[in-house]
């Protein structure tokens, strides 16, 4: 079905930088975190020694596709395999990296674990949303983590997106507490729990005990590949 | 405030092909249309004579930004300056294009008049989008045409993305009408006079003789730059 390879003598211009980078968000402490990496220092490095999403440019010989390079850096810098995964958009100009014309294929993650790969060789740290947000990052990031975080607090308003943040079996509770998280407002326990329940994305599995009071039911996702649309977001009508 | 230069010797490595992809959206004949170009032919060529979405390399000594090629490509085949312009997402690997690894980063434009650049030097037709996803596409091409459709059908439901598809002044049974033609489905009419007036995105621009009846009321775009979001959807609530 593939084409014959074609060689082409007139491919012989300057062609841009072609990186991926990736928005991992996992919950620390019951605050929404994003994994930040530590540019190495050098003389012919850009933005030394600043923090940056982990990232780093397309190996034509080692990645399938940009999607299989995303989750290589995952699998690189947290150890973590197929987690929900999503592109985020690209972003490309002459300006952005000191070293030439580059652009970028932005991805972001939601990871249960907040796991860091002891090999990977770099410093890495957990950091909360709203103080990543506040430091110098390297390059664009700083629009890049601008628009994950939108894009995620938007979509958890109407799926089942938050639920990738939980370890496996979660309770109710547990992940309506995500939600509050993410979205930052209470959400009403019985209107959640009918909610949730309708959109019919959940599995129960068995009984977890609890801190205080009664065992609850226990739940994993039916599909741990797609987040499930809900018909309704949570804002109330206008 | 921009870094200064980094020359860095560790960038010798192969780098992957880089595109920009527009599909263009216009009505013709109350139809909803895509402008597709024939791919030269040639013993280098690939897929020779085959149609196509208009795009191409990004030029790094012209293009600014992908967004900046984008326009540029656009206006080499339409003529057309700022329409409605947006990120789709990107497509890359290593099989998509038989010349190497190979990235595009994928726009739609909405465009009033499916108007097509006489010095363009390449053949061009608008056709309408059903037909075009029943043609042999160069590359992936049927995918993100389909990609476009699934998201500007998507986007009718909750914004007012189809008023860049009128030529302005437009009355409001004009503008109803191509939410129609978009969406596939007839909607009621004095819901949607009122939807439309309530979200305040039009202004009243004169009055506009008609075939029939009274003259109608003239409007245009308060903005046309962005669309306006609006709190609900067509669909009927679940």
């Amino acid at each position: 079905m593939s084409p014959a390879p074609v060689v082409s003598s007139a491919l012989t211009f300057e062609r841009p930088l072609v990186t991926v980078d990736v928005v991992i968000f996992s919950l620390v402490d019951e605050q929404l975190c994003v994994l930040l990496v530590r540019r190495p220092e050098g003389e012919h490095e850009p933005f030394p020694g600043r923090w940056a999403l982990p990232g780093g440019f397309v190996d034509v010989h080692r990645d399938a596709s940009l999607l299989a390079c995303a989750e290589r850096k995952l699998r690189e810098k947290t150890g973590v395999v197929a987690p929900y995964l999503e592109q985020l958009g690209s972003w490309g100009d002459a300006r952005r990296d000191p070293r030439g014309w580059s652009a970028t294929h932005a991805y972001f993650a939601l990871i249960a674990q907040p796991a860091i790969s002891a090999d990977s060789g770099t410093v890495t740290e957990w950091v909360a949303c709203d103080q990543a947000l506040r430091r110098r990052l390297a390059f664009d990031h700083h629009t890049l983590l601008g628009a994950a975080i939108d894009r995620l607090r938007g979509k958890v308003e109407y799926t089942s997106l938050p639920a990738f943040l939980l370890p496996e079996p979660f309770t109710l509770p547990q992940l309506q507490r995500i939600y509050e998280v993410v979205l930052g407002r209470p959400l009403d326990k019985s209107a959640f729990r009918k909610r949730m329940l309708d959109a019919d994305f959940l599995v129960e599995a068995g009984t977890l005990a609890r801190e205080q009071g009664r065992p609850a039911v226990g739940y994993r996702l039916r599909d741990r590949e797609q987040a499930t649309l809900f018909p309704r977001t949570f804002k109330p009508a206008e």
